[in-house]
């Protein structure tokens, strides 16, 4: 990739930002000969391996990885009414294999519901089977009309992790909807990502569902990014594809399911939120590279400090970092500023005076210096890169409560949303009332119910009609 | 899954036992409303991870991963003569989005040289961008007309591992191909798995390729599988997409490229060569659980048994092996017979004498018990594991010795064949005799320039026209 060929926008020209950055740093190439298909670049892919490793690690604590086919019958996909109706306008089909056309038309996955529940039929036979907790992480299809963006709106969801869940009881069902959540809330806290979870409309919920729970986010410009809906999907589904179990009594039960998801979209906020004028932040737990060292030899000592550098990258990377030793022939500066584009966390410089007074000058891509002792190096190590993420969490959340803003008038409402930020309003709950919010300001009703210490519940009138209404966040959404 | 469903078939009756084995273990569920495409279970799922987690591990030495759309446009798929004779009969066709026919129709990905190719003509430019080392692990599709067969012939191949190169000069792709050959043999040794590597006939190359050198395995009944491909693309690619760089006088020169593959085949290959007519036996390295503890609970000792089960478990974890604990309401004998089939390397046996002596009984699923004591368990277990894949892999050895027979005549040739064996004939070169030879016989030229101490080169006469011929492998393949 070509550094010279002018500078990144500045980051609150947030979309040209947004897709400059992705090259520049190379987490996507957007030049593959189809609309709303991207490349993903090795220095990304990394970031995606890490970034799906957290949320690995957070199911597998419960769940089980299994892996179901991307293509699905259609006599399968069109049983469930409501879901079909969700997706009828988005799906690819597959009518011919080589130059023969097919007996039955294969759908692309927009999700797996209808690939995956005629399994969970044949699995399901009797109480001691429940709970089901399976997920896969899989590439998805959505003929999208609308303007693609990478990461953020594609036709090929290349890194939708969905989990699906089946119980015996509604009851059991809303329980791991909670758990959903919870397991949701701690991924993203992980990526020091601010969530704002709440309850879609009732027409905004999942085709099949009996409700959402949706974890939204503001990004830069104000605007709201859906990064994960976690759905109660009641007994729609079990119905139609006939998924009981015998009970303790010898009874055949309906079952009674759930279903979660999170794709790319965790990427592409991650990028979003943490990232500034000079490139990508890359908290350190998911950061391709969590430190770049960079060797400063100017004259004689040039032996000395290589062989110092390299000593210090074995050794950190003995203790389990992700270091890159930076030896190309450039002068320091190139490499500082190329490092900090592509959102290395911590640069380490490592110079004959370093050397000299056994110490590493330690810059956090956050802004401060500091001096690490190569005697303790991975002490100091955790250390600066603990409070990096600190720093990150802490410059997140700022974002996020300067971006919400109590409202209690339509008027108030629209010029609020133009400034870039989210209303919290009071909403009565009737469609009539969100359809003339979403009309008069251009923007979407997110939920109710919220889930955040920023947004506490209170009592007041719908800014649309004047009734008792609860407490609501609206925004613009991507 | 319910065991009580009759037994496993044996293991000479190979293609019953395979299918049968897979869902009893827990590996595939065949019963996925579309022909040629399975579900990964968790058990089964687990086992992918782990094997492909080696084959990461192994490529990213010098390789960087990286991730590319499913969806190839005809006008892409469609540039390369060769390539498209090869696949045009085999590739699904999406063409519609929604009810909307597509401008372009899109092919899925039987392979990604024409997905891949056109994105490297955009990223090579100068002789410092080589060589190029990157691969994918995606799903890939073929339109299969042949019967298929559950993770050997699929129509979805869930798991293509596809190394694509791209380097200055013929000869330095020429290198790729050894260094690609070196690290598949290193794959399938540590996964215990024999291999016969050779350079297929001409006819039968990977289409748009200078040479193929492929990679096969006796399977249990004798026929071989191919379970990987390294191919030296030349220039064919390269030419058609445009791939050039500048060299070092300013001179554009075309790019020379290579790719090589490994699918799901691997894990076919590493279930058939090990299970026998108890099950699955798993190499350690990449069993889904390394050990199972099992409780002997007769009597008032029941507690001190569990305590010490789950002390055993929680020790054996933190020292990094993957151990299931059995703690089922289950007579011992069934949770036998459970894990055995499932292919559990090792089975930790733990009752009150066991405890009181302060050993624990293992039983290796390869046949013999020994004592470890608890004490030094990490080191024992360690030992143990050990002893097993050494075992595995001087099993597989030997099968392959002794399925394989020096044959200088077409009638013994046949007889041979017929035997379940793979032959180790001369043959000319020329594909007249090739010809010959799989017609009389109903067998494949797998390929000379065979790599193997047990295949050595010797001078010959060719079984087919009598002319001097080259050492050659002829096999009934999948």
């Amino acid at each position: 990739m070509d550094d010279d060929t002018g500078a990144l926008p500045p980051k609150n020209d947030f979309s040209a930002w947004y897709n400059d950055l992705l090259w520049r740093a190379e987490i996507m190439d957007v030049r593959y000969p189809v609309k709303g298909l991207y490349v993903w670049y090795p220095y990304g892919f990394a970031i995606r391996k890490y970034v799906y490793q957290r949320l690995r690690d957070l199911l597998d604590r419960d769940h089980q990885e299994t892996l179901f086919p991307l293509l699905i019958p259609e006599q399968e996909f069109m049983k469930e009414a409501e879901h079909i109706k969700g997706f009828e306008n988005e799906v690819y089909w597959v009518t011919h294999g080589g130059t023969t056309p097919l007996e039955v038309k294969l759908a692309l996955r927009p999700t797996s519901e209808t690939a995956i529940y005629p399994m969970y039929a044949l699995w399901v036979r009797s109480h001691a089977d429940l709970p089901i907790k399976y997920y896969q992480i899989v590439n998805t299809f959505r003929y999208e009309t609308k303007q693609t963006r990478p990461l953020i709106r594609l036709r090929e969801i290349t890194s939708f992790k969905e989990a699906h869940t089946v119980h015996a009881t509604w009851e059991e069902a809303e329980q791991q909807v909670e758990e959903a959540i919870a397991l949701y809330r701690e991924f993203y806290d992980g990526l020091c990502i601010p969530t704002l979870i709440s309850k879609r409309p009732d027409w905004d919920k999942f085709p099949g569902a009996d409700y959402t729970i949706a974890v939204d986010t503001i990004m830069p410009n104000g605007k709201t990014l859906q990064i994960g809906t976690v759905h109660h999907l009641g007994d729609h589904f079990s119905r139609t594809f006939n998924i009981t179990y015998e009970d303790k009594n010898g009874e055949q039960k309906l079952a009674y399911q759930t279903c979660y998801g999170i794709s790319e979209r965790s990427i592409a906020a991650l990028i979003s939120i943490h990232g500034d004028d000079k490139g990508l932040i890359l908290p350190p737990d998911v950061a391709t590279f969590q430190a770049v060292i960079v060797p400063i030899t100017i004259g004689k000592r040039h032996e000395d400090v290589m062989v110092a550098a390299q000593k210090l990258k074995t050794d950190l990377t003995a203790a389990g970092f992700r270091v890159k030793l930076d030896t190309r022939d450039l002068r320091p500066g190139a490499k500082y500023y190329w490092w900090e584009l592509r959102g290395v966390p911590l640069r380490l410089e490592l110079g004959p005076r370093d050397l000299d007074a056994g110490k590493v000058m330690a810059v956090k891509r956050t802004g401060e210096k500091t001096s690490i002792e190569l005697a303790t190096v991975t002490e100091g190590m955790k250390r600066v890169l603990s409070e990096i993420t600190d720093t990150l969490r802490a410059r997140a959340e700022e974002h996020t409560r300067s971006h919400l803003c109590n409202v209690d008038s339509m008027d108030a409402l629209n010029a609020t949303l133009n400034e870039g930020k989210v209303a919290v309003v009071h909403w009565c709950q009737q469609r009539g009332c969100g359809d003339v919010i979403g009309e008069k300001t251009n923007a979407n009703i997110l939920g109710s119910d919220v889930r955040s210490l920023l947004v506490p519940a209170t009592e007041g009138k719908c800014i649309a009609c004047g009734k008792p209404g609860k407490t609501t966040l609206v925004g613009r959404a991507y």
